[in-house]
């Protein structure tokens, strides 16, 4: 008896995962605390930018630091999964190395804000759109406000964008609580919500 | 500042879910396992049978052992979400029972063959339905003949329909690979898919 071909079902697609929601939420946090566990072998997505290098910034790592012209050219050929302009730089995530991770069989994982991510979906409707959120409006302006970079009117201006924002977390699959203090619960969601995406008996194939 | 409705976006609701697959594949070892691990709070159904109760069996937990009359009864008032004969006796699933415990909050869990799953995704289209597989075909079939209860004729007949049950596959949700030897692993993914489903943004409420 050989092996059939019936029983080879489970052929895990490599996925491209976008964790998004309301600037304080936390997302920088959860991906880092992903990044540590490495656990599961993800590409963590570079962004590009036109903005200077600042002092201990690493090329490649932090960013990619290109020319304006090299970011229009992209934008010109399409080759940009979704872009903004941030304090007069560019920035946006180049597709090409998306393409690579997917095709070497890695997952893809990508933070953008709720706008990128809505952009994401129509680019790439086979992503997992991840919104995460705190457990109430409180929380996150407690975490604005702890950041201390944000004047009064910046604060109110994030404020009234997080509750846009929060509006639109029905366009988006999973939703996901970064509760204070459960830091770790919230990344064991999101594994989990990975883990079994690679179990779906139709996977989504992503084509970029 | 007051929690405003906008952030109250959470609301997991009790899941139906189904774990199915050919003969053999480890249906009941795994639930058994989810029991003993007992981290998360499931109902595990109870099939009504028609059946006479056997020496150690305990009504209630093994099974509900019915009359006949109280089974035709149940058919005709369409009280349960699926039914077979099984050498001359019948079973099948008394709706009332999932209704309870998903109104008291909890999830419910219940094994299936592949045809009373196909059952269930008519039924309640909103059940989580999750086939469970084995390597290969050579695995599978040394597994029933471990159990030493078949027949050479009636083991043929069970790898012909595990087969045929094969391509139905993609009729699921999920498919989960329960290898040798790697049962925890297999478990692990079901509590994912699990983890995962309650954290949809559109949760599928099932109404029996």
């Amino acid at each position: 008896m050989t092996h059939t071909s019936e029983f080879n079902i489970f052929h895990p697609e490599p996925l491209l995962i976008v964790v998004s929601g309301p600037s304080g939420v936390g997302k920088d946090t959860v991906l880092q605390l992903m990044k540590e566990r490495g656990k599961l072998l993800f590409h963590f997505v570079v962004t590009a930018t036109t903005r200077p290098i600042r002092e201990g910034e690493v090329h490649g790592k932090d960013y990619f630091f290109i020319s304006s012209d090299e970011f229009a050219k992209m934008i010109e050929d399409d080759e940009l999964l979704e872009y903004a302009i941030v304090y007069n730089d560019y920035k946006g995530i180049p597709k090409q190395q998306v393409r690579d991770a997917l095709a070497s069989g890695k997952d893809v994982i990508m933070r953008l804000d709720v706008q990128g991510a809505a952009t994401v979906r129509k680019m790439a409707p086979e992503a997992i759109l991840i919104f995460l959120t705190t457990e109430s409006e409180e929380e996150l302006v407690n975490r604005l406000r702890e950041r201390k970079t944000e004047t009064a009117e910046g604060l109110n201006l994030r404020i009234a964008t997080a509750r846009q924002e929060m509006k639109r977390a029905n366009e988006f699959d999973y939703v996901v609580v970064n509760k204070d203090d459960y830091l770790n619960e919230a990344v064991d969601t999101i594994q989990a919500i990975i883990h079994a995406e690679h179990h779906r008996t139709h996977p989504r194939k992503v084509n970029l």
